[in-house]
């Protein structure tokens, strides 16, 4: 392929040229016309390449418009604050210092609204906090003569850099306060040194807090105002597509065992896009935790209120990533080469494909309560389909027995002369034995998912005409999520301690 | 708890202030003694507060010394550079720009090698290609006259950092230029606005490259040759300890199942430790990929070259968690209620013990090949017998029809009189049926973490006395070899380009 790009682009590049040398010269072609074509061809893959980056580029920002707009927000809000520069007034009355509002908004403005508060009050408190502290220092030690004052500088500026960075390394300190812990050393360790030869120290530290103060504020309005991504409802959105992603892999894995391979068993099994869906689940719990994590720093937007249990999303995750792993599991187990002979999965196959499907419903509705925010009046009677179906997969199962052959279980010892001819091991049986049993546990598993979401629903008070009706029904999810809020309210204080 | 904690507290501040209030006195006490006994309470909790967080916060350097010294790295760097302020020579050399050596060492100091070595050179080649591109945008702007200067300036500053945001949204730019794309906007934006006031822009741009250069080069030395951390071997150390935990948790889950049952059937089951290693597997994704991110940068170390395959530690990763995702099933699968009678589990159980021990040995074997870098010459050996444990339960599945008593078979119609007394449905066989189908997903899955260790062991070099003996026993793992450099010629182009 490479080879003939280069050959290729060599020809091209001789017509270019037009020094009259024939075609049949190219392959005894001389050092330098062999440079020559050398070179085309690498402008020629390089051009390639470039077209290839800019296409992709390209579909990213199709993909999602969003992220052209946030780029255009860092442009706009960078083209802003130049202002600063080019008005002498404004120059002028920040004492030149206007560096510092540029620096803010380059390191400050994120993609979304809470990643971008969380750093905006993070730099702004760690940058006051740090600028105290230096100043106090800087005045222990200017106080105890010339000799001590580097000494006593650089012993601090050690002490107090090491033990902020070790703070870092503290879960519930690197939770909230990472980034601000970087900017507590950054402006100690500047005041406090430049102490030593600035003498406006004082108004220095003015200038600089207020120019960051300048470029925070400009961050807030432009990630606020123009076309805001909020952490939150991404996290929400997340969280509701990640659910009908399960429901569909898992309703296209058991629907393609059982029909697809029934009808088109010769044709090539393609994986349908559809069916890798629980794969999205299992990898997107850095997402949801980063998410989760700036969401806490957003103020009340749409839907949601300032103390939104976000918290309770990543429990939603986590238990989506537990039946997602089943779901795979599902997936490897129905891949396997042995298969079950095909009248036991005929006679499996309905009650399968409605256990499948009632899972998958649940799931849908589960999702649908979330992306709505109401509750729903059919969930109960969804999960009640789902255990009757489950239960009567249970019965179905109970009556194999009868399928298989009896010669086998009379006559054990004719088992090994006919083995090929009519009787039915147990081991053929296995495969759907097991697919079974692991749709049994992924509906366990939806009804866990379920619960998480009822709780959810509870502590983000969902509206919902059957409020009154489930409370009733639901004593022992009631228990649940009043030891759910115990625990939500211990981890809260776990994380503040 | 919390209420029992302040009575206690307020107690104990009644003693020490000794005001000789009578101990009846203080449910009728007065507002005044009630707020000291709140306030009492308040700083007795911040103080326990307090106290539990240096706890844990000693507990973590205990748990890894090399936090403390990164610390302590960190502390000596920013005292080092501080020296450019406190030696005058230094200083005036510098023209007063040695903040930028400061500020470069606080943002750059990582924790590992790698990740020093990716900010540094991030760094340094971003300031330098801005720098120059900001200067012919000045030298442009400062010709086209007094009007369209700021205009020029202000346009460019748009172009470019609403341009370089978006490639930092691209995967294959963010997994290499992340940082540096940051960089390059701030240095652009500071260079091109300042020139629009500062007459000896080149000065002040040789400066601040030069304080650059200073604090990078000051952080590249501590960070290799003071207790250098190398994200590679950290990558190295956290994928065969992984191995080691998933082989110990399936060892763990099985012999738990079979034994411990048997035995303490009554007891309280507290899940051990070491069973949840899997859930390790499965929530260390995001600390694989960004130390195999930072690895790329290492230079050669210990015993990894330049050009460790690092992605490949990633590919087993991957396998692992596969792996472990079968794990958790097999693991849910055995809390399940539904358990199978004592019989069928003591017929099932020594095989069923062979083929989890058979699997976490080859899973050790293959850790111990990791950890010592040498191909193992057992191997080969501990697959075989892993795939004959396989077949002998696989077999051994086959002969459990004999178990289950014939009466069912021959009169179904009877099955309901005597239900509980001395017949066994195959309802009752399923759990141990799905754990033996698991547990051979299991040793398939072993299988394939293997082959991709084979692949490490091809692509690193790993020595051995079997190398040449492996290569010949093993035609068909060099041909998924090959097939797997030729992927990963492939993956490294579409990173390249």
């Amino acid at each position: 392929m490479a080879h003939q790009e280069k050959a290729t682009s060599g020809v091209e590049w001789r017509i270019t040229l037009e020094d009259g040398s024939s075609k049949s010269l190219v392959p005894e072609a001389g050092p330098v016309s062999r440079i020559w074509a050398g070179l085309g061809g690498l402008i020629a893959g390089l051009v390639l390449k470039v077209r290839e980056f800019l296409r992709r580029a390209w579909d990213i920002g199709v993909d999602d418009p969003r992220k052209v707009i946030h780029c255009l927000k860092v442009g706009m809000a960078l083209t802003a604050v130049s202002l600063f520069y080019f008005m002498r007034p404004l120059y002028n009355g920040l004492g030149g210092n206007a560096m510092w509002a540029i620096m803010t908004v380059v390191v400050v403005l994120e993609n979304t609204v809470g990643a971008t508060i969380y750093k905006c009050s993070n730099r702004v408190f760690a940058t006051t906090l740090a600028g105290f502290l230096a100043f106090g220092v800087h005045w222990v030690a200017s106080q105890s003569g010339q000799e001590f004052e580097p000494l006593i500088t650089g012993a601090s500026v050690f002490i107090l850099a090491a033990a902020t960075t070790f703070s870092r390394f503290i879960p519930s300190v690197k939770a909230l306060f990472d980034y601000g812990a970087l900017i507590f050393i950054l402006t100690f360790s500047l005041v406090t040194v430049s102490g030593y030869r600035v003498d406006k120290l004082f108004d220095m530290a003015c200038q600089r807090i207020s120019t960051i103060l300048i470029g925070t504020c400009l961050c807030l309005l432009v990630t606020l105002f123009i076309c805001p991504i909020w952490a939150g409802e991404e996290l929400h959105v997340l969280i509701s597509r990640n659910m009908d992603k399960l429901a569909n892999s898992l309703d296209g894995c058991v629907d393609e065992h059982f029909d697809y391979n029934d009808e088109h068993k010769d044709s090539d099994k393609q994986p349908d896009k559809k069916l890798l869906g629980y794969k999205c689940v299992l990898s997107s719990k850095a997402t949801e935790e980063s998410m989760a994590k700036f969401a806490r720093w957003e103020p009340a937007h749409g839907r949601f209120n300032f103390k939104h249990p976000w918290q309770q999303y990543l429990k939603i995750g986590a238990s989506m990533r537990s039946c997602a792993c089943c779901v795979a599991a599902l997936n490897s187990c129905i891949d396997s080469e042995n298969q079950a002979p095909e009248f036991i999965k005929k006679h499996l196959s309905n009650i399968c494909l409605k256990v499948s499907s009632s899972s998958s419903s649940v799931l849908k509705e589960v999702a649908k309560t979330i992306k709505t925010m109401k509750r729903s009046s059919s969930i109960e009677l969804l999960v009640e389909e789902m255990s009757s179906a489950v239960q009567d997969l249970q019965h179905e199962i109970k009556s194999l027995p009868k399928l298989l052959s009896p010669p086998e279980v009379l006559h054990p010892e004719s088992k090994e002369t006919d083995d090929t001819t009519s009787t039915i091991h147990l081991l053929d049986v296995i495969p759907v034995v097991t697919l079974a049993s692991l749709m049994i546990e992924i509906s366990s598993r939806v009804q866990a998912i379920v619960e998480t979401v009822e709780e959810l629903a509870e502590l983000a008070q969902f509206k919902g005409e059957v409020q009154e009706k489930a409370k009733q029904n639901q004593p022992n999810i009631n228990r649940i999520v009043a030891s759910q809020l115990n625990d939500d309210q211990q981890t809260v204080k776990a994380l503040e301690s």
